[in-house]
């Protein structure tokens, strides 16, 4: 019994440690509880209950992930455009946490890895993509308290996806402006573009950009133009962070 | 003409010195810098425009302080009532930022004092000082950060205003709680009315709210009865914040 106990509790160890890792990779930090991100992938499906008794799934962190997201993301607008009235503000922030951006993102973090339901992954829609990106945040502010939400957004969400200029309407196309800078830098780039794993039977194209022969960013969708668009977006803030840092 | 300039400096720093020793009174903590605050409080009438020539009024500041007010109200829903689902936090911290509940909180704080506007005060609405109360809080966030905001929002809004109990709608009235609790602990109670002075033409009614002959709390409203309810609600949170401090 004792036996059996200690194997118990030493192959519950070893899947926190795996989860401990993943998740740390994911937020960029370790850490410090593993029970708010546990309830962060809990649908209620599964029909938990807290100490309590009161149920123990994603929702109530979704509500609070979501209060985060819009206040950093409101401050993150606040002294990004000076020049935005109220209405600006309110806009842009609803176009950067729309329903459609929230799934993109907790597809590309693949946090439906951790999910745990007794429906099967496959009959979820495509909002429970954003909705676990929400609860993820609302753990990270359990955890960790506010700044690492910040922290988080800035590295997950600003940085690599948000571009003032194109919320505003104002860049078409990223491949365009990759393509123009390159031909005015005199520098070479190539496009490779291969038909990438289907999962859940959805096919997808990757593309790798290269510049002068060295691959710049990579990025997977379900069409060329789209994968095509996405790494030019990345390549392009990859430059933007490097310009920046100088 | 040195002269001058000198007595120009001393006058402005003596405003700042004035405005500062108000705003640490409400704010509970000493600002660091005075710009926000000041901008909090400019109505867009006085058409005034930043450095780079952007309109200067608090209205982008009301953006910002409504997404650190929703934040913080989530964050202290989500742990106050651990029973409640998703729908439930919604719908109580929007009671909680309700309009007309930021119009209480913004009147109580005397805020319009500190307005500047080309408009005359009395031309305004009730919203103005939801409006800058908001603005108030955007300026905190800018002046302080979000730990702050929390301080500010718990010690302003929180403890003296935020009875789950009330919100859900299971107290009726914090009158008759207190007339019970008084009576129950033998204790003798008397609501003084007494007519204010008149703001903006608006007749108000004072009320003093004594305890075995002790003023416990004081309150004002445009009613005997929401002076008296007001005065009881104070007083029965003054009697919590002390039973909870044993």
């Amino acid at each position: 019994m004792r036996i059996l106990k200690k194997i118990f509790s030493k192959s519950r160890s070893l899947e926190d440690g795996i989860f401990f890792n993943a998740l740390e990779k994911i937020l960029g930090f370790p850490p410090t509880e593993l029970e708010p991100y546990r309830k962060a992938f809990t649908h209620r499906s599964s029909n938990k209950l807290d100490k309590e008794g009161n149920p123990m799934n994603y929702e109530r962190l979704e509500f609070l992930g979501d209060a985060m997201l819009s206040s950093v993301i409101a401050g993150y607008l606040f002294n990004k455009a000076p020049y935005g009235d109220e209405g600006y503000l309110t806009k842009m922030r609803s176009k950067i946490v729309s329903r459609e951006h929230l799934n993109e993102l907790g597809k590309d973090l693949n946090l439906i890895q951790f999910i745990e339901s007794k429906v099967p992954v496959q009959h979820f829609g495509d909002n429970i993509h954003g909705n676990i990106f929400e609860s993820l945040i609302g753990a990270i502010y359990l955890d960790k308290g506010y700044v690492f939400c910040e922290k988080f957004i800035n590295s997950r969400v600003i940085i690599p996806y948000v571009d003032i200029s194109r919320l505003e309407g104002k860049v078409i196309s990223y491949k365009s402006l990759v393509i123009e800078w390159c031909q005015k830098e005199k520098r070479l780039f190539h496009f490779d573009i291969f038909e990438d794993n289907a999962i859940d039977g959805q096919r997808l194209f990757g593309v790798r950009l290269s510049i002068d022969d060295k691959v710049i960013a990579k990025a997977r969708a379900t069409s060329k133009k789209k994968a095509e668009e996405k790494a030019a977006q990345r390549a392009y803030f990859a430059f933007q962070e490097k310009i920046n840092k100088k």
